[in-house]
């Protein structure tokens, strides 16, 4: 055996049901022994996500600098930016500038001038657009697009949708665009 | 373009980090347009975890017949089972058998005379194995299992561990067996 590894479920566990089903045959086959071992719950979510990051980061050689300032953007103005450039079809960069400006800079999105020091790096006037992020068209604008993803069943991000098609998790990502690259 | 996708994000979300780097040359590949859409919180997460393991089963070609009775094992009766059986080394069709019997019988684990009718399929007395999974023993063999859960940080079932690296979540069974067969 080439290693081996342990495995945590419960029997009140739906989530648990693939691995169950999956695990002997793809143990055999990748040479690994597993243990069967209890579970239990408790308040380090938060460790295992950082660490997990980290790990999926280096994977995707995507650039990770260790734990970013958190929670982040308090008052949504991060998120209400981002709406108006969505908008006005620029979000992406947006969003990769306000992610690496967290992760690498380490400046939390939607702190103190973060929001202003990202609009000037991508060439954009920073108080005519914080201004409409903080009218009452972009309250509006900001609560239809939450009504749309409560409407949808969305609970969580990152999540991925095809129509009504939804898929939560970095690590659906594949999935998703191969179920809308299908349709 | 061949179809779309709604990527779902906030920016106070260290999970959506790896994402927003990582869907835009993933969606040009793919040849899926993305549209970058609000988020938002709600109760509809089982409704999800439901449509998501069925989804996952017919990709893995595990049988799957709708939403199982939920909740199960409300005195960890089949868990307590599944110690014994681990210590005795017939974990593994134990837990298929049981999982099995749930969501294909629909039959929840450790309800009724569940465990009792597991056991009888794979040739076990129970009545013995059920009075010692109620012993004092028992009792602190769970407590020991849970404790050692708890030292590593695990928080949610599945999880795969290799040593001290823990793997969350089904989906993750194939990096967890990775890094078991590397070292």
């Amino acid at each position: 055996m080439a290693g081996h590894l342990d495995f945590y479920f419960f029997y009140g566990s739906i989530h648990s049901y693939l691995s169950v089903m999956r695990i002997g045959a793809l143990a055999s086959a990748a040479g690994v022994e597993v243990n069967n071992t209890a579970f239990t719950k408790n308040d380090v979510k938060m460790n295992y996500f950082w660490h997990d990051v980290e790990r999926r980061a280096r994977r995707h050689k995507i650039p990770f600098a260790g734990r970013a300032p958190y929670p982040a953007d308090p008052e949504l103005l991060a998120l209400r930016v981002g709406l108006i450039a969505a908008q006005e079809k620029w979000c992406d960069d947006y969003s990769r500038a306000t992610f690496h400006d967290w992760f690498i800079g380490r400046r939390a999105p939607g702190v103190g001038d973060h929001v202003e020091h990202i609009l000037a790096s991508l060439d954009k006037s920073a108080a005519p657009i914080i201004a409409r992020a903080q009218s009452a068209e972009s309250e509006r604008l900001s609560k239809e697009a939450t009504d749309a993803a409560r409407e949808l069943g969305i609970f969580g991000a990152p999540t991925f949708a095809i129509g009504a098609e939804i898929f939560w998790g970095d690590d659906r990502l594949e999935d998703a665009l191969a179920f809308a690259a299908r349709r």
